[in-house]
This record gives C-alpha cells, sequence and structure tokens, in this order.
C-alpha cells in the first residue's frame, strides 16, 4: 500500500497505453435509442476488401459487443481523480423516487468520510448518496413489474442485438448470418430482443439488471438465460498484496477484455476507499461480498459478526454504488454438518465464515433471519442479490451433494422472498464439478429457484491441473452455459495458487469469453456467428489482419503470428508458417471452388459430365497460381 | 537445417536436462506382467504425511499414467545416437512369422541409404527391415481374431490399470477410490482390464494397438473408447524452418508431458532421416501422413502423384516402423463439388492434395482404388490405418455438412475392406463445431464405422479465439471425447498463426490432458478420480508440495504460487496468497470438521441436541488456531 494522492495522480497519466489504447482498425461508435442520451456502445472493425479476379470485394464492418466503456474511446478524456460521467443520472432524475441524502448514512461511511487520516487516498468527488425516497422502492424490477420500460432496459436491448436488425437488411450480410439452429434446452432465445422482452424478463425474475442508483456510470447490462452468456472478473487487494492503483488499473483492463461485470473481493486494507475509486471510474457493474469487510471490521473473528454492523456495511456499500451483494443466507445450521464428512469440506470463504458463525451460536445467521430488512435496503438503492453458494464443492468428489442441494433449496426459497420486494436476484453455483454431472446443477436451479439467473464459477471438470484452472473450469463453464447458466465467474491460472496479475486476468478473461461465445452459439442466439464467420472467411482469404482484429485477443494473435513471419508482406502472403510456401490447403481448396464455380458445377451429375474435359486447363491454372506464391 | 553430426552429438549430451529430469517426489516404476521381460512403467509420486493432532497419517503413493519412456528413468543411459532399447524385439521374433531383409524393399529407402552427400545426418544404426512372411499377416488384429494375447495385449491391460487392483485391496485408499457414476453413452467401461479384454476389444475392431514390427522400442499403448481417452501430438519441420534436432528434442518433450502417439508431419527436406531419429528414439507410436512426403517427392505437384510412387512410400516408411498412417481415401469425385458452397473450402492438406489430384485426372484417387493393396502392405508390417478426414470442416459454418459426412460413410466403408485384411483402423474426425452439433459427429462415427476408434482434432468449439484455439478445441475435445472419442489430437496456441515452439507443446498437451481426464472421469473409467481426489486432500491439507506434484505440470504450479510466496517456509503455510494469514475459508472448514466429529455431530438432530453447550468451547478453539496462522 503506497497510495498518496500525487502517485495516483501519476499513475493515473500512465492509465492510457495498455489498457486505453483503441483496438486496431476499430473504432467506438454508440447506436441511439428513442432519446439521445441512449447511446449504445459497440466496437465496429473494419475488414479489407478481397481481392478475386473480378476485382475488390468489400467485406462489411463487424460489430463487437463492447465492454471497455469510454477507455477506448479516444473522444473522451480520461480523469480518473473525476471518475466517469455519470451517464445515467438524469434517468434516475427524472423517475423522481430517489432523495439525495446530506451524507452517508451509515455509521462506517460517514466515519471514513470524516477521517482525516485518510485524506490523501480518498477519491475527492464524493457525491452525496441517492436513495428511495420512503414508500418507494427503485429496483428495475418493480419498474419492470409495473409495466414499465426503463431506459436501462432499452439500453440493454440494443445492446444484446448488437446491430442485428440493420445486418439483416443489409445484403453484405448475408453470408455471414449464416447460422447452425442451437439447442437451448427450453430457454426462450428471441428473433430479435425488444426492450418489452427484456422488461418481461426482468419483471419475471428471469433475468437482472444491476444497476445501483448510486452508480450512474455503469453501462447497463443483463443477465438471464435468454440473453448473451456474460462473465465477470474478480478483482481485490488482500492482506498480503495490492494497492489502489493496481486494483483500479486491474478494473480497466479487465472492462478492455471484455468483463461483463466485475466483483471487488478485496479484504486487505482500505476496502471502503478502494471501492469508491473503482465504483466511480467503472462502466461495468460492480458486484461485492459485505461479509468480507465486516469480516475485517471484526478483526477476522466471524463469531463477533452482528447483525447491525452487517447491515450498517450492507449502507455503507450501497450508497457508494455497489450493484450486487453476494448475500451466503442458504448457510442454514442444519447443512453445516453435511459437510464434516467431505473430501475439502466447505470452500466458499463466505460460507465457512458463516458456519461458523452459526457453530458459534447456535442459530441460524443474520443474514436469513434478517432478510428481509436486506431485501428492504436493496430495494431502496436497487442493488441486487447474488445468493452465494456457500457450500459449494471444493472438489469434484463433494460435487452435487446434500450440502450442496440443501443449500441450492434454500436459495429457492429466499428467492421467492426477494421477489416479494421486487429486488433482483440471481444464484451463485460451483465449483467443481465432472462433466457428467454438470447438467443437474442448472436443472436443479432452474427448478428449485424459478429461473431466476444462474451465476457459476466454473464448474472445474478435474482437480489435477493447477497452474491451468483456467481451462478445467473453462470446459465445465462452455457447458454450463449451453445448459442455461446466465453468467460465468472467470477463473484465472493462478487459481489456488496465488493472486492473479494482469497476464493472468487477460488469460482468465478471454478463457472465459471463449467460453461464453461456445454456449452462445450452442444455445442459437441470433447473430452471433457473424463473428465466426467473419473471421473464417478472412483466415480462408489470406487476410491476416482481419483474422487478428476479428479476434478476442488482437495483440496475441498478431505476436504468434510474428514470432515465425515478422515481415509486413507475410500478412499479405498466401501462406502462413505451417505449411509454407509451396503447398498450402487453403490455396488448393481455393482452386478447387474457383474451377467449380466456372464450370457451373454443383452437384455429381455436372461434375461427372463437365470436368473431363477441362482437367489438364486446371492444372495448368493451379501450377500457374503456385508459382506466384 | 544444420544438422551435421557434431551438431546433433552436441544436442544430445544436452536433451539430459529440461526434456529428462524426473519428476520432484516421482520415481520410475516398472510393473511386471506374466514374464519378465513384460515390465510396464508408471509414475509413482510419493506424499507427505498429513499432520492431525492424533499425529502422523500417512498418504499413500499415487501412480501417474506414464508416457515419458526411459527418458525420466534414471537408471537408463540415454544416447540418441543408438536408440532407445528394442524391447518388444523379442516378442515379435518368437511369433516366428516375420523374417529380415536385406535392406529396404523401397526404391526411395534404398536410395536414401545409398546417398554418400546425406551420411553426416543420418542415423547410424539403422537396423534391416522386418517383414511378413509370405502369407503371413502381423497385424495384433490378426492375432487377437486368433484368440492370441500377445504380450503387447497384456502390456495395455496393465499399463490401462494403473495399479487399480493393488490399490483396492489396500486400505489405505479406501478414500481415494471414492468416484462419481459415469455416464458412458453405451461404452463398455469394465471394472479393471483383462488382457482377454485387449483381445476382444482388438478383434473387433473397437480398439487399436499401434505397434509396427520396425517399430521394437514403443511402450504399447490402445486407443478404444473402452479405454482411457488418449491424446495425440504433432511435430514436424517445414519448408521454412526446424532442424532434426529440434524435432527429436520436442519428441521428447511431447513424451514428457504426456503424449501418448505422436505424429511426425515433417513437411520440409530430409523427411527421411528426420523421421527415422524419431522412430529409433521414441517410445511412443508414431504416426504419419505419407501423402506429404509424396508429394515433396513430386515439388509439390499434387496431379502428378501415382500410386507406384506413393506404394513406394508406404513401404519406406513401413520398413522404418511408422505405427500408422493418416490415408485420405474417403474424398470421392463425388464429394468435392459439396466443398465448393463452403466458407472455408477443404482444410485438411491430405483432403486437398486428394481433391486436387482427382479434379485433375476426373478419376477416383489411387488411394480409394488401390486400397486392398495398401491393406496389403500395412498387414506385413502392422501399419494402422488413421483413415483421414480430407472433407472436414475448416469452420463452424460448415459443420456437419454433406461433404463431411458423405466422406465418413466412405471411411465406414473402407473399415470393414481394412477389417477383412485384418488391418487394425482408426477415423479421423473434425475440426470445427459448435458445441450442439459435436455429439452427431461420435453417434454418426460409430455407427457408420462400426465403433472404430474415433480421433479427433477438436473439435474447436468457435473460430474468434486465433492464439486460443487450445482451449477452444479443448472444450470441444473433453465433450466428443465423453461421448466416445478414443483419441484427441491435440491443438497448440499456435493453430492457424504458426509453428509452435516447446511452450505451445506443453500447453496443448497439459490442455488436453485436462480434456482427456476430464472425458476419462465422465465416463466413470474406474480407478481416475484417485489423483483428483488425492490432489484435493493435499490442497484441503495445504501440502503444498504435494498438490503441486500430484498435478499435471508440477514445475508451473509451483512457479505460479512462488511468484507471490516464494519462500520454502510457505510451502507449509497454512494459508495462501488468495486470503492471506488472517483469514482462510479451508481453515475454517476443518474447523468446522474437528468440531462436529468431536461432538460426534452427523446429522441435524445431533446438531440440535449437541452443539449449543460446546459452541463457546469452539469458538476458543477456533480463536487459538488462528492465531498460530
Amino acid at each position: 500500500m503506497s497510495a498518496i494522492p500525487q502517485e495516483f495522480l501519476t499513475k493515473t497519466a500512465q492509465l492510457s497505453d495498455e489498457v486505453t489504447r483503441p483496438f486496431t482498425a476499430s473504432k467506438k461508435i454508440y447506436v441511439e435509442g428513442s432519446r439521445p442520451d441512449i447511446r449504445v456502445p459497440m466496437r465496429e472493425v473494419e475488414q479489407d476488401p478481397t481481392h478475386t479476379q473480378q476485382g475488390e470485394e468489400l467485406n462489411p464492418p463487424i460489430y463487437i459487443y463492447d465492454t471497455s466503456g469510454p477507455y477506448t474511446d479516444p473522444t473522451v478524456d480520461i480523469d480518473l481523480l473525476k471518475g466517469l460521467p455519470a451517464l445515467r443520472a438524469d434517468w434516475i432524475a427524472e423517475r423522481g423516487d430517489t432523495e439525495q441524502l446530506n451524507g452517508p448514512s451509515s455509521e462506517y461511511g460517514a466515519a471514513r468520510q470524516g477521517e482525516a487520516s485518510l485524506s490523501h487516498l480518498r477519491f475527492e468527488h464524493i457525491r452525496a448518496p441517492l436513495k428511495a425516497k420512503a414508500g418507494q422502492n427503485v429496483s428495475q424490477m418493480h419498474y419492470a413489474r409495473k409495466g414499465i420500460i426503463t431506459p436501462e432496459m432499452e439500453y440493454v436491448a440494443i445492446r444484446e442485438n448488437l446491430k442485428l436488425q440493420e445486418m439483416r437488411a443489409d445484403p453484405r450480410y448475408a453470408k455471414l448470418l449464416r447460422q447452425h439452429k442451437g439447442e437451448s434446452f427450453g430457454a426462450s432465445i428471441q428473433n430479435e430482443v425488444t426492450p418489452e422482452f427484456v422488461r418481461d424478463e426482468v419483471a419475471s425474475g428471469r433475468a437482472i439488471i444491476p444497476a445501483n442508483i448510486n452508480h450512474p456510470e455503469l453501462e447497463p447490462m443483463i443477465i438471464g438465460r435468454n440473453f448473451r452468456v456474460k462473465i465477470n472478473t474478480n478483482i481485490g487487494n488482500s492482506a498480503i498484496s495490492s494497492s489502489i492503483e493496481d486494483e483500479v488499473e486491474k478494473m480497466v483492463w479487465s472492462a478492455r477484455w471484455g468483463g461483463d461485470t466485475l466483483m471487488d473481493l478485496s479484504t486487505g486494507k482500505n476496502i471502503h476507499e478502494t471501492r469508491e475509486w473503482i465504483l466511480r471510474n467503472s462502466p461495468m457493474p460492480i458486484g461485492t461480498v459485505p461479509i468480507y469487510q465486516a469480516l475485517e471490521k471484526v478483526d477476522g473473528k466471524a463469531e463477533d459478526l452482528t447483525w447491525e454492523m452487517f447491515r450498517d456495511t450492507l449502507i455503507e456499500q450501497a450508497e457508494q454504488g455497489v450493484d450486487y451483494f453476494t448475500i451466503h443466507a442458504g448457510v442454514l445450521l442444519r447443512y453445516v454438518p453435511l459437510t464434516a464428512n467431505r473430501l475439502t469440506g466447505i470452500v466458499s470463504r463466505g460460507g465457512s465464515i458463516m458456519a461458523k458463525w452459526c457453530l458459534a451460536h447456535h442459530e441460524e445467521s443474520f443474514l436469513y433471519t434478517h432478510f428481509d430488512d436486506i431485501c428492504e435496503i436493496m430495494k431502496a438503492y436497487d442493488v441486487g442479490f447474488s445468493l452465494g453458494d456457500g457450500l459449494r464443492p471444493g472438489c469434484l468428489a463433494d460435487a452435487n451433494d446434500a450440502a450442496q442441494f440443501g443449500e441450492l433449496e434454500t436459495l429457492g426459497e429466499l428467492t421467492r422472498k426477494a421477489w416479494y420486494h421486487d429486488v433482483q436476484v440471481m444464484i451463485e453455483g460451483p465449483g467443481h464439478v465432472p462433466l457428467q454431472m454438470v447438467k443437474e446443477n442448472i436443472e436443479k436451479e432452474l427448478e428449485d429457484c424459478f429461473e431466476a439467473p444462474f451465476y457459476t464459477l466454473g464448474p472445474l471438470v478435474t482437480d489435477i491441473a493447477p497452474g491451468y484452472d483456467h481451462i478445467t473450469s473453462a470446459i465445465g463453464a462452455a457447458n454450463i452455459g449451453w445448459y442455461g447458466t446466465a453468467m460465468l465467474c472467470y477463473v484465472t491460472p493462478k487459481e489456488h495458487l496465488g493472486l492473479p496479475n494482469k497476464q493472468d486476468v487477460r488469460d482468465g478473461i478471454i478463457t472465459y469469453k471463449i467460453a461464453a461465445h461456445a454456449s452462445d452459439l450452442a444455445k442459437g442466439f441470433p447473430g452471433v456467428q457473424v463473428r465466426d464467420n467473419a473471421l473464417s472467411k478472412a483466415r480462408f482469404e489470406f487476410r491476416w489482419d482481419d483474422q487478428f482484429n476479428l479476434g478476442l485477443d488482437p495483440e496475441r494473435a498478431r505476436g504468434f503470428h510474428d514470432e515465425t513471419m515478422p515481415k509486413q508482406a507475410h500478412k499479405v502472403a498466401h501462406f502462413c508458417s505451417m505449411c509454407g510456401p509451396n503447398f498450402c490447403s487453403m490455396k488448393i481448396s481455393q482452386d478447387v471452388r474457383d474451377f467449380a464455380a466456372k464450370q457451373g458445377i454443383s452437384d455429381d451429375e455436372a461434375l461427372k459430365q463437365g470436368m473431363k474435359s477441362k482437367a489438364v486447363e486446371f492444372v495448368e491454372k493451379g501450377a500457374e497460381v503456385y508459382q506466384k506464391a
């Protein structure tokens, strides 16, 4: 911890390059909604033309779901000291159901704000918190249930569609829109996402839009089985490492590579101040596990936790703008002994804190007994629940056991309670589960929790690969996403071993973007194959730069290519390092196609009749093409 | 290419460290079969004891399937110039059905052997080839069908079991043998693999043991749906890169990390000599794509290929000891036009070569018309078929199309022909397939090809992640392995971008070991969860070194851990860098378990009755444990 303001300022000035530079051949565009202040960001990737014998054929731009926020918009001046623009401020104000407080209403929040010794690391432009007026409920679910389409709902509808309607109307995309039929396992995948559909999904509880009224900087997104599968990334300091600067840098880095939401899991020093910096600068919804901070307040003694101080922590964080809280309210006394014969007991930190508390007091936890009180707080700021799976399995052997599934049933009961209050809910899931047992998890979740969005950590499908658990878990994640999980919590290569550095965060995110996209493809979400098709077409046509630019990580793809073929000329070469210039299967098959097309060959009969006579010509033409390469 | 013999010798002397050093806490053991020269290698990993309040509890050694060959046996002197010991020589000789030729009977092989200018890079200790005596068939399938259990079959039975019987009889393994019920989709997973079962599987064609009589150095292994899922790795020089030394080094490297078979896909210079060095030093079966070398012989002009020169190439390679040949005999004239409207045409190199040949000559390829002749050659040396999928899809859009499935049906027809000759067969599969369409591939293969082992390249489940295609493909691989694929061809991070270096090879192999193991677990192969359980137990008990040693890549796991906690003392610390010393969920849940056990708490009722009175004691004990950490 070395966060003095000057240092932070210096860091700010440096944030611009690695984490903010625009992607090659890409520009930030904004799609306007029904009102000028609904401006939905997307990344537009330009493509080179295809050179054919008939001349140039233009390839249309491809649109990419963009989580990177204003950081990749060269027209926006980034100033971490001031935070991002409050793009939702008017939407919230217009609803007329909030009031601005004089200052933090939590004891802890007020104390931190008044503490002179913290001034050197405090975010300077703290707004006084908003809160629902007495008797009001400001949750997106509440509005949805009243039939209202909020600007947030319209925003996510535009965002999910990713210009699909425009592409459908544009003949240049006809071939690129080819897509296989999905298998959605009962999900209700729409041909087009409308604001009305968003509203109905939020109203039913099948989807959530995490959007605290005190986090007006966020770009709204939706989490639900009938939308694109999302990924969450984690950052956070710990007692032995990381500074505020590092955490903010990692947050921007997470947004850059595609994190949809971000959890601040800090357990070290100055958690309150770190969170403020993150929130004020994050375009992504932010989640936390409030019990972590509460535990810090009692010096790590779980048994000293009380409802009063936990309540104060919830208000503290809600007034800062946290968008969802992980609450382990399903850890009931009767489930705890069910973990005693497990191979790895309780591995969730929140779960073990609550288990310890329950055993120490021999009572159900205050999370459970005060659940209605928690809902009252959450609906006053629109904080969503992420009902924590405190008893998730920590190894394959413990997967799908009585403790895990018992807790899941309780989470279902709590979901109903939260929905009674119109509070948004998602449900956390495992963990470590062998492949053949993955499906049972989502099936049971959908049933027990009434289709509330499922949010899983992987699951890891084997325990034997420490150092590669981003991969062991991406296998489980792609499957469970396909089966219906709405959001996947990323895992980095450092899982089980240490704190991730920036490289690990990037590896974890890209791996999870792969898993989420594989799920979307498998479910048949409309339009998601466009990017695959465009990239494959570029590959086939040796448009190397387009292949890199359309990938999830253009920089790495370009770097790998350049390891063997560094020259710029190689970027337009009609061969690659795998086969070399003398032989290339893609080239041959292009010849086959050109030839077949020229002969009008489209079926077996035509082939038999037309080809023999042209065989010699083909050979000559083929050879000539080869010499050019 | 800088392969002068002195340089090779120098390299040889250097092979010992990175690619040959034994794994930490591991020793090579050999399990003896029914005769003293059946000695099946395994890696035995020692574990530290668990320290409990009652004293030390010993943790039994864990056995790992060991593909690394003699290179990790410190008692074996490695001399690449002489090659590995010919461990199968006696088995082959005893059968009395082979004869030693005077020298290579292929024209090309003889010419290369006589060429003075090659002497500086030729392997020195070339044996004269063996061949079946006239009228004899030396394939493992032929023996199996006669009811014979060869030493090779017994060897693989022992290898597959991995001391399972001994573990079952040893109470120390009781808890570690816990395993979930698998879902094998109709595979016939045995409670124990017997030599008789191996014989029957080979006889039926459901499994193959690639084992050329001219590759006596290999350690036999089996590929079949009812055995452990295997992985193949690829190496090979190309026109623009790599030397013989590099390829041999990569081969040993592949064996080290877990490659079960290895394909030499060289397309550059001195393919014949490179292959000889690899074969003489490889404990793994070696596969090739003979058409690649044939194409080199006609300077890359596919249309100049002839049956005669291809036949000569087969004999040349069979007499060197290649264990399986990829033969793209299913590329029929009528399928070629079916690829014309594909997004990426024909992407298999072998497939495009044959397509070009077929179109140029307007005839079915010599691979198809001379298939019986090919079988005659293969059964004289016991080379197995890997029937190539020349029309596999090169992108998601082209998955499961008429060209691909048409060829698959033809591969089934050819499988029957090969089996008529008692020649072993496996079937190659895709490629690029979205998740929801993966299963159709294996189902169709099992039906069309009569359960011949399926051998797939991934498949990649999305096209948008160049630089990460080891991961996009491992997702498909884990699934298709679970569904019944017998061997997975690895993909490295450099796929589509460049030639893999050693780091890429390692990443690709570990990723595929994960996929294969995930498949084994999902199918319920007996005993495979032992390693997961042991590693998880070690993790739970903070036996850091055991956790590393039991992993697929101990070096990387240790390195990652040491990035944040480098001190040796941290290896026995009861905490890790993620949460730090003040709070640890694993520690808490151990407390919970200790407490529950002490109270004899095993169910809800016991909990209610017994716990309240002990709550204070628990808190005290808990706090004390915490202060120690």
